[in-house]
């Protein structure tokens, strides 16, 4: 074997090697979100950028595009295939792009991001303006070049890094869909809504809200010998497959908020520590994208555990915990009714289930226009104030709450936001595909039994890591392409007729 | 500048890369003491071996050689000539060896401290000894060929790993004198030592404990914008100059044992931190070595803060902390009397102040007597027992009690040992120098102000960095080399006289 494909095994050992270099990067990522004191910034600067470069230098090295053509021709089988795909793909993201273009990038991205937070707090999009607009024109020379790598249009070259293989053609059209069904759904969840009722009353102690978090984090089917929970200012899911690192972060008026983060980050790390320990260190055995990766997160916190069945379950545990057993506003209804209030504004990430996916389409859209040269950055202000008009019925006061709320394009991150709803949408679909699979599922959740869920998510969605692209795994695991219906039929479900 | 020295500053920039290789090294090493879960330990083995084989290729790459020759050609100045031969230290170090007997060893050393594990905790030294007799083969052939390289005699050539520029030649004599002190001396503090008062009665809980760790570590000068405390089973001083991490454990019974600790600890972070910013990542600007760092830690511990006037100051904090005002145990007397008890026992790192260079010369002797080829490792026990009994008057009971207690030649690290009574005799040398160039320095000691001593260790310890050799850097500072006369002066000073 090892003699039939000696290309092909010289770059198994190559990605074993930059696996590593990730996994560390990935550890000192964390570190400074979460334990890191303020004074070693500098210093940690230095190390992850030695580090990437180092990575750079491995990855790009003279001999792998040699390499990658040789093993192409070599009696490869099955997942080994797939791998040697995902190669291919990180070897061009890496090496299309001159050094100077991405040395200036970094640079230009670092000083659009620190005005910015100035320009947020200030509502002063004219300050960052020209800070955006170098972004923009370096980001469209970025998928100028690897559009011309990769074959496909520039937009799709920026969200293929995000999203493996993502079309913004199939986007498109599904998004379309959605924004149709959206403005006319929202009206009518919102004539029939009632008054929320009074939910639980604070102060929520931290402590409390952490032994809450683990408990239910254990439910869920985490492993602590394998992973961890912390705070920091930005949750995430970081670490590594064996080494899961999550975080949250805490408000004593309101533990609810953490406590979906909470879930929301175990279904991100039951996703890592899923993938096939087979094809650990190998680019096959990674996570599927951003979509696939946010479907999992959203699967736990909006289909799983904002369930009747699940919230029911719940409750008691919530009560218990602080001490409130008994006490008005901590019955399961309550809870529950709390936890399905739609309510639009102008905050995305504050943003409830129905109204998600309206900001998503907005920026979406936005970004395509921006890389497509069909809109400009001093145009963003009024495009973003008038779709978010058609699109929610809300006039923006001001852009610290509309186009200057995210870090994702004055970061350089354009391409990235379709995932968050393709996310939503993906969840559905493999939710309700698992609730056909699997007999008595919610009656399991209900008993905070997790198992049966997770058993199914092993086999059809983490077990197959990175071998199919997002849209096979989907129709592998559901029977059929993503499909707008099902997250309708699942809105329709929770906010029309329950 | 630039121009005129192009080897130099060809080799800053390689080794500057390598610091932050050193740095991120760092830091994956206390996580993985400290927040690691137990499942990442392989994870964490395959990234920490691929940053070291990286560092390593880097270091012995095919130019470095030629540029450390061209640069001994090039005109530099002070820190540069001192930076120069520090890099061709690390090289000599890195280079001498080929990879495989490099990788032999490791494989030796991990197999050998697993078992010996097993060993200590059964106190059975047969079945660890064929895997010690291998380290021990490989690690003579490590001393010879390091010697051959270095020009050292190979006991010299280990030490010189630890201590840099260190020479048996030296210690023997100095050991020697020691070693005619200590037992003499021992029986005269013993017969003159009282029963120790009843001191603090526990149980001590943890976060007091520790809240009283961060109020000391913030008096003694410890900046926590660049540094953390937490919790590891073994405790130490780990991350980098400017995020050093320290760690420490809890026993709820003794509050002492671990503020001694973290007072160790900080003496070891301030000294880390004290390092010169302008030659950070160089290798001039790293610590000199184990003896001055063991100084910097047994300096705090050992002579300023067991001193009576800081126990005076300290010890109605600590009785206020634990929320034990005025109860019996707590007064300064009681507090200083427990902290400057003699008592001869089998573990080293149980071992008081006037015990423990029995312990260190002990090993000392032996190791030298193993590389040299005058000890073979089955003759280890005997000679052990027969040297413990001359040194401290007591009969070794088991091998666990014996020599199955330190994990060192287990893992391969000979030649160490006597860094740790390096660094107490030179502590004791330091803080006398100090207390003549400042005078009322343990007065302001006694008020809990330790900045006139941290700004006389700042001076003429810290900011040396590794511009001068420990012996020089000593002479420096004290006026002196190390003389075991200040050392046993401080003995009869505290033991004796008090």
């Amino acid at each position: 074997m090892t003699t039939a494909t000696p290309a092909y095994t010289r770059l198994e050992a190559l990605f074993a090697r930059l696996a590593n270099i990730e996994e560390a990067l990935n550890i000192l990522h964390w570190d400074m979100s979460a334990m890191m004191p303020q004074g070693g910034a500098g210093g940690r600067a230095a190390q992850l950028a030695t580090l990437k470069t180092l990575h750079h230098e491995l990855l790009t090295g003279s001999e792998v595009g040699n390499l990658l053509t040789e093993a192409q021709g070599e009696e490869l089988h099955g997942w080994q295939i797939a791998n040697l795909h995902e190669m291919r793909r990180d070897w061009v993201h890496a090496s299309a792009l001159p050094s100077s273009l991405v040395e200036e990038i970094s640079h230009a991205n670092s000083a659009c991001e620190m005005t910015w937070r100035k320009a947020r707090a200030a509502s002063d999009f004219a300050s960052v303006a020209p800070f955006l607009a170098e972004v923009l024109r370096l980001t469209r020379e970025v998928a100028k070049i690897k559009s011309d790598a990769l074959g496909v249009s520039p937009y799709d070259a920026l969200l293929d890094q995000y999203e493996p293989g993502g079309r913004s053609a199939e986007i498109d059209v599904i998004f379309a869909d959605l924004a149709d069904f959206l403005p006319g759904f929202l009206a009518e969840v919102q004539a029939r809504q009632k008054p929320a009722p009074q939910g639980p009353k604070g102060p929520f102690p931290v402590e409390r809200q952490k032994a809450l978090g683990l408990r239910i984090m254990e439910v869920l089917g985490f492993e602590f010998d394998h992973g961890r929970l912390d705070v920091s200012q930005h949750p995430f899911c970081g670490g590594n497959p064996d080494d899961v690192r999550i975080t949250t972060r805490y408000d004593e008026a309101d533990f609810m908020r953490s406590l979906m983060g909470v879930i929301h980050e175990t279904g991100h790390a039951l996703y890592e520590r899923g993938l096939p320990d087979s094809w650990r260190g190998q680019p096959v055995g990674r996570a599927r994208g951003m979509s696939i990766h946010e479907s999992q997160s959203l699967l736990m916190e909006m289909q799983a555990c904002r369930s009747r069945q699940f919230l029911a379950f719940a409750a008691p545990i919530m009560a218990e915990t602080f001490g409130a057993k008994g006490q008005p506003g901590w019955d399961a209804e309550t809870i529950y009714a709390n936890n399905v209030r739609v309510n639009p504004g102008f905050i995305r990430v504050d943003a409830d289930e129905v109204t998600y996916p309206a900001h998503v389409i907005l920026r979406y859209r936005l970004e395509k226009a921006l890389i497509a040269g069909e809109l400009e950055v001093n145009d963003i202000p009024a495009a973003w104030n008038e779709s978010f008009e058609s699109l929610l019925g809300l006039k923006v006061p001001d852009d610290r709450l509309g186009c200057l709320q995210d870090i994702h394009w004055y970061d350089g991150a354009i391409g990235y936001f379709p995932t968050y709803t393709l996310g939503a949408m993906t969840a559905a679909q493999l939710f309700d595909a698992a609730k056909s699979a699997v007999p008595g599922l919610l009656t399991s959740i209900g008993k905070g039994d997790f198992r049966p869920l997770l058993s199914w998510l092993r086999e059809h969605v983490h077990g197959q890591a990175a071998n199919l692209s997002a849209s096979e795994l989907l129709a592998s695991a559901t029977g059929r392409p993503l499909d707008a219906a099902v997250f309708k039929a699942h809105l329709k479900a929770r906010y029309l007729v329950a």
